[in-house]
């Protein structure tokens, strides 16, 4: 009995243009473009091994351990595309082994806590359609897999590229042309680092899945939004982005985030993503960057309350030595921080930065200590990976 | 020496359309319509006392006991046009005493606590007006003097009648077409009441003028909900108030209380006067409609955090007894509620509405209880009214 088997890594990425409604929701065909910053797979990313066999029974996937249901149609939707594709390779190539026909075994590992509360769906499906297409030895390009991807997550789409990437909407009906490109690479602009915030709730506002639907069907201001805002939005951003003008890029992005938040609340009944903590983090990094002069830091929020900060390499002194006054104890912040930079960081708090922060800090810090749980550092990174590190047993093909 | 006095009071005014937005800051012209619910003046009202004598010396106003200033512009606006008018009218006839030329003492009170957070400016301007315009004998209807107090302040025009009222945006330069008017008299549909819940916060954010002149200049979409969502929603208010369709009412309501906080949080930076606890009270408000299947309440919140409830009589014994298992402990509940009422309320509190509302008592009733610093329970209420009681001695021109 032959089993063959292929790992693939790919990223979590974070939408500095907000992907929000979609078109169509059996496609994943969104209402808008957008635009994300794929985040370094060294902190986050998903580790899939695609095993198959003409002896396995049965689709199976085990997800962080567990066994999961392969049923879900969109994960049905994403092996049927990718056994359609092997398929005609082997119309072509007689000599190759009919995978097509056979089952799979997919294992899956993400390499961060679910407890930290990021959507891991983008980079799951990402992997498992790399993964696949790699066992499959697809010859398709990552814009065309990404097509693939995107009917498992539509976010999973932008995780086939590293760096940063582009969806573009698409107009055709049957989502042809609704697929992820490439506007820079990582190494075009390496410095783009990140911060992750994870702020603790009470409760779960509605799945974005629903809560999309509901924006799409109830908010009047929706409609302005894609029809005019964000079209306009996507051409600076692509261009901020080319252009590596941090400033212009964190103006859209903050932007972005509060208009997709704004139709949120705008929905009816209204949706709640971003809570006090939340606002707190969106008043602080307004002070910072009114303090430079320069928008030097860039918050962004996704369907939840936790704040990602985007910041170049060369501010990370100013950025930090300020965050490091109120986040010094939160979980993460000293795995990659060493004690000589956060003491620096204490020295570079001067007066000047005492005096304009101190208002917030009094007001502010203990909230903010209570609510951010957890800190998580990386930068800008790669698209998916081959790699070595197989999590299924060669001669069982169960997960190791 | 003699002194001419002359007592009015006017009511609080709760915009269920918002005016959001200045078309002209000078004039307190607005880029929208807007329609608003007068209270009872039992419970929320200013009453002024205007004096004119030919030996007063100076405008001079006491308000709420302090001596405040009378140079704003604002005030001075109003006071210009009103001693305009009663130019006019000493010209026709020159028996009448040169009160145009005199100063003015005006002494000013609230008969709810400043700690409640509500904006007084519109009833203080709205009676204002009134006062000197009946000192001064104007013959004016309130409609045109709603144009003298939509200077003092955009929303003051609104205070000048009682019941539900419309602030017509008009559309001349001048301003002169922008005036309030009545959509139905307090005893055509005598049953709205109201319930205004005190939320307290850390610090109040930007104020209202501020934070308009902001969000016209900044956000995207406000220009759409004031070229498109406005205007519709303008129509559909009036009709639904003149059909007394409270479920209509409650919807466009909610709708427009959330579109205009949309709009703040789209404005850059954003700008957030509702918080956690205003949010709470908005998702109980939709548990509740969602419970008995049509909108028995309506939530509205104005810049700043506290909430205020509009209900019809009818429905108090299911919307309090609900609201009594929440907030029974706060200030002002029982000010309005006798025992026997909240006990009734217990008692109908059953094991059905148990059940819908247990989840939410669970995780939010103690932020409530926390947050809620007071209860004003009142209802729709008349326009300015004359009264007998001054707060000046005739004698020395001086607050009593």
């Amino acid at each position: 009995m032959a089993i063959y088997s292929v790992s693939a890594t790919a990223p979590v990425n974070i939408a500095t243009l907000k992907y929000w409604g979609k078109r169509d929701v059996s496609l994943n065909l969104p209402t808008n473009s957008s635009i994300s910053v794929t985040l370094s797979q060294d902190d986050l990313r998903t580790l899939t091994t695609a095993a198959t066999s003409d002896t396995f029974e049965e689709d199976t996937l085990w997800l962080n351990g567990k066994l999961e249901s392969l049923q879900s149609k969109r994960t049905q939707d994403c092996l049927h595309d990718l056994r359609q594709l092997r398929a005609q390779l082997e119309d072509e190539d007689k000599t190759l082994p009919p995978m097509s026909k056979w089952k799979l075994h997919l294992v899956s590992e993400n390499n961060f806590p679910t407890a930290a509360g990021l959507a891991s769906s983008a980079a799951g499906f990402a992997a498992l359609v790399v993964a696949v297409a790699k066992l499959y030895q697809l010859p398709q390009s990552m814009s065309e897999l990404s097509k693939i991807a995107r009917k498992g997550s539509g976010s999973a789409c932008r995780s086939l590229f590293g760096g940063y990437v582009a969806w573009e909407m698409g107009e055709l009906k049957d989502g042809t042309d609704s697929k992820a490109v490439q506007v820079l690479e990582k190494d075009q602009w390496p410095d783009m680092k990140a911060l992750i915030l994870v702020v603790s709730d009470i409760k779960k506002d509605v799945s974005s899945t629903k809560g999309m639907q509901l924006t799409v069907a109830t908010s009047d201001l929706f409609q302005h939004r894609i029809a005019k805002v964000v079209p306009e939005r996507f051409i600076s951003m692509k261009e901020a982005i080319k252009n590596k003008d941090f400033n212009k890029f964190a103006e859209l992005t903050m932007k972005d985030s509060n208009s997709f938040h704004s139709t949120c609340l705008d929905s009816y009944p209204p949706i709640f993503y971003i809570n006090d903590t939340s606002k707190r983090i969106i008043n602080l990094c307004h002070l910072i960057n009114t303090f430079y002069e320069t928008n030097i830091v860039a918050y962004t929020f996704d369907a939840g309350p936790n704040a990602v900060l985007y910041y170049l390499k060369e501010n990370e002194d100013k950025l930090l030595s300020i965050l490091n006054e109120i986040c010094s104890n939160i979980t993460g912040w000293n795995d990659k921080f060493s004690k000589e930079q956060t003491e620096n960081w204490s020295n570079t708090y001067d007066k000047k930065l005492k005096n304009h922060f101190e208002s917030f800090i009094v007001n502010y810090r203990d909230d903010i200590d209570k609510h951010v749980t957890r800190v998580i550092a990386t930068q800008v990174g790669s698209g998916p990976q081959s790699t070595e590190e197989s999590l299924i047993d060669e001669v069982t093909g169960l997960p190791k």
